[in-house]
């Protein structure tokens, strides 16, 4: 049996689930709100001591890491008809040197002006002694560097550093989606699963970055997967929670 | 035909060396020369244009990232009978955590106190005319700002910060490897190659952090890996550059 311990479909949550509904697996989603930190409650620090989601329970054995999960589901269901990691060794190559891309780069500055825009307004909202005791439960040091810089603001300096590899990011994906069909080449594959986990959402979110003008074979690309019967399930069937970020009371 | 453009056997340009020798494949070794800017020359950039090794051509496809590369010998030479990624998904899985997480986390900590000491020297004895003008040579911006940073000396918060997640980093590492035999599990895998890339010879340039009295499973997990017949052969065949981090200098 499958389970998922996720937040709704965008970002790294986004990632397990498309794959599951690509490849028609039933499994059991279990979402959590991080609104109430429910990722740090103890009783989800036991299945993933990171306090992270998305995780996945697979007959009681647990697999944590996104794109680790992605690649698992391929391995652990090689009899499914949709795959999604190609079979030619240099092509699952170029699809891992773009899943390694999109968790070590392109995630993290989009990443750090939606918390800016939608983490910030709500951690502040918190009262100081109720926000001071969430701290204490987020086991990763660096989680908890993030969430006081939100609550307080990211230092100018650092959103703009932020936004300069948010524009190369996007330019290096115009570029590569000008010359190949999907991201890893020929085929539909992980690459573009993973990638469009953070891209998706982004011709809105960063609508002068992000547009048909500009980054014509990237919304094109965004359009494509969106379009996809995997993809439009997902998103029929499950609702993001109230922390997306909301453009429309940007503080970026 | 096999080529690995490389670097001596350190950091990211061991993980495939280490692969290749372990696997018994044969293969040419290019290796370039990090002192006098090898990587960032024209011939080498129409190869990867990023202007990083290591870089792997296999009879004329490139593939690059040097955890993408381990990864790809394992899918290009099933026939091997040295197998470095297990078979159950579940352990393919826990495999992927650790490379995926040494290449994220472990590795950049490393990597900033170890150009403070040796690149730092190395740095500053360039006259500021060549600096700038191999500066122009390099491709990627974040590794422009890290030469900088290298020539003038790292922030003293940075260098510190940087401490905290090697401390951080080495704790994990011991307390695997107290429950575990290697760190995927009950096989030497990719896991042990890549973490080993940037542990080993720390317990000379990290010694009050990684020795046998306070580290007793780390060190003995640094001996079991250079004792592997694959190892001796390639440190018995291969020097380092003269660029490797020099204790005795050190400055941080």
């Amino acid at each position: 049996m499958l389970t998922l311990y996720c937040f709704g479909p965008g970002a790294n949550s986004l990632k397990p689930l498309l794959t599951l509904y690509e490849k028609g697996l039933e499994f059991t989603r279990k979402q959590l709100n991080p609104a109430v930190f429910e990722h740090h409650e103890d009783w989800f620090k036991k299945i993933n001591p990171n306090g992270q989601v998305p995780a996945l329970d697979h007959d009681g054995k647990i697999i944590t890491e996104s794109t680790v999960i992605c690649e698992y589901l391929e391995d652990a269901f090689p009899e499914m008809p949709i795959k999604l990691r190609p079979k030619d060794p240099y092509l699952i190559a170029q699809m891992r040197i773009w899943t390694k891309w999109v968790d070590e780069y392109f995630c993290w500055c989009v990443s750090t002006i939606g918390w800016e825009r939608a983490i910030g307004p709500m951690a502040r909202s918190i009262p100081e002694d109720e926000f001071e005791e969430k701290m204490k439960r987020i086991p990763i040091p660096e989680q908890v560097t993030k969430w006081r810089n939100a609550r307080k603001g990211f230092p100018k300096d650092v959103l703009e550093e932020e936004m300069r590899k948010v524009r190369l990011s996007i330019a290096r994906l115009e570029a590569r989606l000008s010359e190949s069909k999907w991201l890893g080449g020929p085929d539909y594959t992980l690459a573009d699963v993973c990638n469009f986990a953070i891209a998706n959402g982004m011709e809105r979110g960063f609508a002068d970055v992000v547009n048909d003008k500009d980054t014509p074979h990237l919304t094109d690309w965004i359009r494509r997967v969106n379009d996809r019967p995997g993809c439009k399930e997902m998103f029929a069937k499950i609702k993001r929670e109230s922390l997306a970020p909301r453009p429309k009371t940007a503080t970026a």
